[in-house]
C-alpha cells in the first residue's frame, strides 16, 4: 500500500502519517517527488485502518500496489503460473484433455435424467450435470426443481442424478443454493459442487464450502470485473482448499441480444495471465440461444478453457427451464466431436506457433537503432 | 407496429385511434383480448407519428414488431441469410478464404511503414492497415497521427501507405474521422475506409459514406446494443451500398482487466443469425494486451469472424501509440500460421458437425410421447 | 402473449398453431397484416409451454405484452398507482412523513450501537439500522460482523442492536442473509429485514421472505433493470405478502470514480409510474464517499423517495466496515434537518408546480392547427 | 508514474531501469519494500515512453499517480477547487444564479421556434437552445434537422435562432456536429456551442473548439468514466480555453427502463470534488419520459448542477424529434419554478446545514479513546 500526500502536506503531515505507522507496527519507505510524497507500508496490509489513514491531514489517497488474491494465482519463483488440475471424480479438470461436463438444466425425473446420461455418455463427454433447485425470475412459473419442495424431494433429486451418473460412469456436477445442504451433497455421493452465478458473491455459502473435500465450479456473477471475482474464489480457497474450477457464464453489457455476454477475454487473462485454476466455458448461459452454443463452445475453448459445460436434454422442446438454449441430442454429439478436434488444434498452436523465446528482450535491444530508422532520432 | 390500448380503455378510445391511423392512410388490424385491446398497422412505419398516437386517450404504449434494417439483413425466400462476400482490392472478405488485415497502430513514417507491410506480406496476411490520423486520449499526448498536423501531412501519410501496399501486393485499410477528407482517400488510392469505434454513431461521416464505391469496415461502437449498433450500419447502406463489412472491437462492460470486452457473442449473432455481411474480429483493441490478442483472434474466427483485424509493429516498443498491444513480427508470423488452422477447423466443423436436417420438427413430434415418459402426463 | 410468425409461414402453419394452443386451453385471437400474422394467446401466459411454441413451424419469436409482476404495481380501476404505506414500527413509510432509517454500517458492540442510536435519534431521525453480519469482498479482513461467527454471537448481536432501539425509541432494521435464522430475527424483535444488494436474487432466502409479517426492505441488485428488479419484489409479495419497501442503493455502469452508480431516475420511475411500494434512497452504499452521501440523499428525495438510508458512526474513522462511506455525527445531523426542507419542498412543488390538468388531450385538439402553422401542413 | 518492480527482479534490472529514465532526462525515485521495489519517476510524464519501461526486464507494471487532467480541476494554494462562472451572453452560469437552458429538441421552423422562445422567456429561463442538425438512429426517418440539406439550409436554421434569442432576450445555445460549421455558427451570432453525447469523444471537433472564444457545452459521452469524460474536456481547455460548461445527461447501465441513466452522482463528484467547472443537468435525455423530467431536474439541481438544459416544444406531440421527452409549455413553466425553490433551498442548506469546520481531525484526537470504548483496545 502506498499513501499519496497532498501537494499542499506539510513535513509535519508527512511524519505524523509515518509515526502512525510505525504506532501500528508496519514498517514504512518514503519517496519525495517535485510535487508529490509518496509512503510505503510494508507488512499485513489486511490490516490496515484504511479510514483512519486515509483522513490524516495532508494525505491525499491509498494506493494499492499487491493483489490481493494469492491462492487463485499461485506463481512459481520464476513469476510463472503454475497451473493446476482438479480432479472431479475419476477426471483431471486442467489436464491433457478437454473435460465436457453436460446435461439438462434441470433434473426433472428418474427416467430424464437417466436417458440425459446415456446422451451424454454416447456423445464421449466426461460429467453429468444437472440442477435440482433451480432459479426462476418468475415468481408465477410453477416450478422450481425437483428438489424444491421438501427437503425429502432435494434428496430424491440429488439421488436420481447421481444413480444416472453411476450408471454410465460419469461423475456428476450439481449447483448447490444453501450451505444448510452441503452434508446432504456429499453424503449422497455428488462428485463436484458449482456455486451459480447468483450465489458467485454468497459469502456465507462460500464461507462454508471452505471445507468441503469436494471440488467446487464457482460460476462468475454477471456484474463482477475479472479481478474482483477472482477474490471471491479467493474466498473458497483461503483456508487451504485448493480443487476450485473457475466459470464464465456471461456478464451484462450494453448488448441485448444474446442472455448474457460471454466474456471469453476474461478466459485468455485468467487461464494466460491471472490464475493457475482450470477454467470451464458456459455457452449455454452465455448466450441463451440454442443455435449460438455451438460455436462460442468452440470459441470458449480457443480462448483458453480447459472444461466445457453445456446444456442438453432429451427433447428440449418440452424441458421445464431453458429450453431456449438445450441442445438437441444430435447436435450435442455434433458439438462433443468438434470440441476434441479444438482442443486438439489449440495445443497445436500453443506447441508450434507461438514463439518461446522471449521476444522483449530482442526488441529492446534493437529500439534505439530502429527510432534512428524510423524517426530520424533516439 | 402494434398500439397497445390501456385496460381501462373506452370502445371509443379504441375507435378513435383506429380513425387516426386510417386518417394518416395506414390499414389496421385489431385483436380483442380478455383484458387488452391490440391494433396493428400495416404500412411504411418510419413515417408514423409515434408520439401523437403514443398520447391518444387509452393508449397504453406502442409496440414494434418488425426489425428498422433490412438491408444489413438480406433474406433469401426461405428466410435464410444470404451472405455476401464483399470485394476488397483482389481480395473477397466473406468468401471462401480468411482475409487478415494487419498492420501498426499508426503510419509512423515512409520506412516504417514499408517494413510493416514486409512483415505483414512475408507472414502470409492479406491486407495492409494503418492510421494517419489517431485518437488520443490524453490532449498531452504531443502524437495524433502523422497526417494530424495538415492537409499536406495527411496526404502523405495517405501516400506512404499506399505505396508500402503497392510495394507488396496488399490492399490499404486507413481509418477516416472526417467525412471532408473522403476525396482525398479516394484519389490517392486507400482500398478500403474503416469507421473507427468512436464514429460508429457519427452521422454526418456515415451519410457521406453512403456514396463511396470503396468498401467500409464500420466498427461497432462500445457502448451499442447489437441491434442499435446494425442499424447504424444500415444507414450506410441505405441508399443501395453493398460493400459493408461488420468489425467487433469490443464493448464495456463490468471487466477492467481488458482495455474492453470482446463480444465474441454478437460476432456468431452477426455470422449466424442476423446479418448477410461478413465480420471482422479486432482483438488488438478488443483485449488491448498483446499476449492475449493471439487466443482472442482465434477464438473470434471460431465464433464467426471472417476477417482478422490486428495490430504488428516492426518494433511494437517503440511505437507511437497503442504500442501494448502491437505484436512482435514473430508472434504476428505465428498468428497468420494459427488462423488458417482454426479457419480450416471452423469450415471443416460447419460441413461435417453440425447436424443439417431440421430437428425442431423430429423434437415437436415426440414431445407429447416424452412428456408422459418423463412426467407421467402429456 | 403474441405468437408472431415469419413471413414466410404457410397457412397451415398459422393454423397449427392456433390448434395446438387451442389443445392447451388458451384462447385466441388473429391479426393478419400485409407481411406478418400475429396470434394473440389469452389466459394464464405463465404457465404456456414457449419453447414448444417457439419452436413449431412458421413461428418467428414470442412477444410478451403484459407485465409479469402486477402485486408491487396495484392499480385503481382508472389505472393509477394505488400508492401504499408500510408499517414500521410505529412508523408509516411511504405515508405524510418522510422516514429517515440510519445508524452504522456494522453493529460493532454494546456500547458503540447505543451511542450510534443516541446520535440518531438526538438528530431526529426515525429509525437505527446496523448489520451483524456483514459482506467483505477480501475473506482476508478478519471481521465480517458482530455475529458471523457463531449463533450465539448472532443472538447476541441482534440483542445489541433492539436494545439500543427499544433505549430511544426507535423501530430497528437489520440485514438478514440466511433463511435459517429468520426465526431468531423475529424472536428477538427485529422490526424490519433488509435483503441486502448481494441477495436481491436469492430465492431461496425470498421465498422464504414471504411468510414474515415484518416488513422487508428490499434493495435493487446492482446488475437488474429496474422491471427485473421488480419481478424479484413480486416473488416475496406472491402470496399476499404487502410490507415491502424498494431500495435503490446503487448499480454497476462505466462510473469508476463512486462506488456505485445511484440510479434516482429508477427512483422517479419506481415512484411516479411502475410501483405502488414506498421507495427508498440509500445513497452511503450509491457513492461510497463520505462527502458526497448530503447531495445524493437529498436528490434522491427529490426524485421521489419517501425514505432515507444512510450511515453514521460514532466515529467513523474507526468503523470495522465502510468508514469511508459513514457520516460524522455532526454532518449527520445536519443532513436529517437537511431532509426535512427538501421533503417539505417537494410534497409543496407537487402540491403546486406540477399542472393537475391532462394536458395531452388539449395539445392533441391543437395538433392539426399547429402542424400546419408549423410545418404549413396537417 | 511509478515503476513496479516485480518480485523476482533482479538488483540489475532495477539499476537498468533507472539508467534508462536518466538516459531519457527523468529524475527518478526509489523505495524498496520487503517484496517490491518502486521507482517514481519525476517529469512530464506525456512523454514517457511507456511501452518501452513496461516491457523491459523485471518490469511489472506502471502506476500512474497523477491525474491526467489539471485544467478542469483548477485548484487554490490549500488544495480546494476554484469554482468558475462561464459567461453565456448575458449570464454567468456557475454564479449566484441557476440558468435554465431551455427549447425545443430541433428548430423546426422560424414560426415554430418563435414560438417556443416567447414559452422559454415568459416562464422565467434564460437561455434557448433548439437544434439544427439531429442525430436520429434510425436512416429512414425522414428528418434529420432543418439544417441537414445544405449549408444554405443549415445557415436558415441557425438565423432562425438566433432571431428568435434576440427577439426575446435570450442568449442562444446550438449543438455543433461538424468543426467545419463553427466559422458559420461564429458569424450568424450563435451564442454557446453545444458538443452532444455522439461526439464527447471526437477529437478533430474537440480540437477546432480549443480555438473558438464562445463558451461550449461539452457532453459526456454514454460510455465515459467521470474521470476519462473530463480528460477530454481537458482537451477543449488544453490550449487556455477556459470557458466551458459540463453537462451529463445520461449513460448506459443495466436499466432499460429510462432512455439513459441519469448519473447524479457524477454530477455531485464534478461539482464537489473534481471541477472548477459549472455542471449542467439534461434530465431529457437523461430519462427520455416527459413525466420524469421533472423530478430528476430538480434532482440534478440539489445533486450539485448549477444549470440545467431541458427540452419543450410549443405542442410536443408533433415534434419533429424527441417528442416523447419535450414538456408541455405548462409543466414547463411549473418546472422552472420549481427548479428556483430547490435552487434557493440548496443554497440554504450548503449555507446552514453542512458543518464548515474539518470534523477528521476532531474524530481523530479520540479515535483512540473510543477504540477502547467501543472495542475494549486502542
Amino acid at each position: 500500500m502506498l499513501v499519496k500526500m497532498s501537494r499542499d502536506a506539510t513535513p509535519e503531515e508527512v511524519t505524523a502519517v509515518e509515526e502512525k505507522l510505525h504506532a501500528l507496527n508496519y514498517k514504512t519507505g518514503k519517496m519525495v517527488g517535485e510535487e508529490i510524497t509518496l509512503i510505503g507500508v510494508y507488512g499485513d496490509i489486511s490490516q490496515l485502518p484504511v479510514v483512519e489513514i486515509q483522513e490524516m491531514g495532508g494525505v491525499d489517497t491509498l494506493i494499492p500496489i499487491s493483489r490481493a488474491y494469492k491462492r487463485v494465482a499461485q506463481k512459481g519463483t520464476a513469476g510463472n503460473l503454475i497451473h493446476r488440475a482438479v480432479r472431479l471424480g475419476n477426471l483431471k479438470v486442467g489436464g491433457e484433455k478437454l473435460t465436457i461436463i453436460a446435461g439438462p438444466c434441470s433434473v426433472e425425473g428418474e427416467v430424464q435424467i437417466m436417458e440425459a446420461a446415456r446422451i451424454v455418455k454416447e456423445a464421449g463427454a466426461d460429467a453429468l450435470r444437472g440442477g435440482v433447485v433451480k432459479y426462476r425470475s418468475s415468481p408465477y412459473s410453477g416450478w422450481e426443481g425437483i428438489g424444491s419442495t421438501s427437503e425429502e424431494a432435494l434428496r430424491n433429486g440429488l439421488k436420481y442424478i447421481v444413480k444416472a451418473g453411476r450408471e454410465f460412469g460419469l461423475p456428476t456436477v450439481v449447483e448447490i443454493l444453501d450451505a444448510a445442504d452441503l452434508p446432504l451433497y456429499e453424503d449422497i455421493g455428488i462428485d463436484c459442487l458449482q456455486v451459480g452465478e447468483v450465489n458467485s458473491k454468497n459469502q456465507a455459502l462460500l464461507n462454508r464450502l471452505r471445507d468441503t473435500p469436494l471440488p467446487v465450479i464457482h460460476k462468475r456473477g454477471n456484474s463482477l470485473d475479472i479481478e474482483a471475482y477472482l477474490l471471491w474464489v479467493e474466498r473458497v480457497m483461503s483456508a487451504g482448499k485448493e480443487n476450485v474450477i473457475l466459470c464464465e457464464r456471461g456478464i451484462i453489457s450494453p448488448n441485448r441480444y444474446t442472455r448474457n455476454t460471454l466474456d471469453l477475454g476474461g478466459i485468455a487473462a485468467f487461464h494466460y495471465q491471472l490464475s493457475c485454476l482450470p477454467v470451464a466455458v458456459d455457452a449455454s448461459h452465455g448466450t441463451g440461444i440454442r443455435d449460438l452454443v455451438h460455436p462460442m463452445t468452440l470459441a470458449g475453448i480457443m480462448a483458453g478453457a480447459s472444461a466445457v459445460l453445456v446444456e442438453t436434454h432429451p427433447n428440449p422442446l418440452i424441458a421445464k427451464s431453458d429450453g431456449f438454449q438445450g441442445l438437441f441430442p444430435e447436435q450435442f454429439a455434433g458439438l462433443v466431436k468438434a470440441c476434441e478436434k479444438v482442443w486438439e488444434l489449440r495445443k497445436r498452436i500453443e506447441a508450434h506457433y507461438i514463439p518461446t523465446v522471449k521476444l522483449d528482450r530482442k526488441y529492446e535491444a534493437r529500439a534505439e537503432a530502429d527510432k534512428k530508422r524510423f524517426y530520424g532520432s533516439a
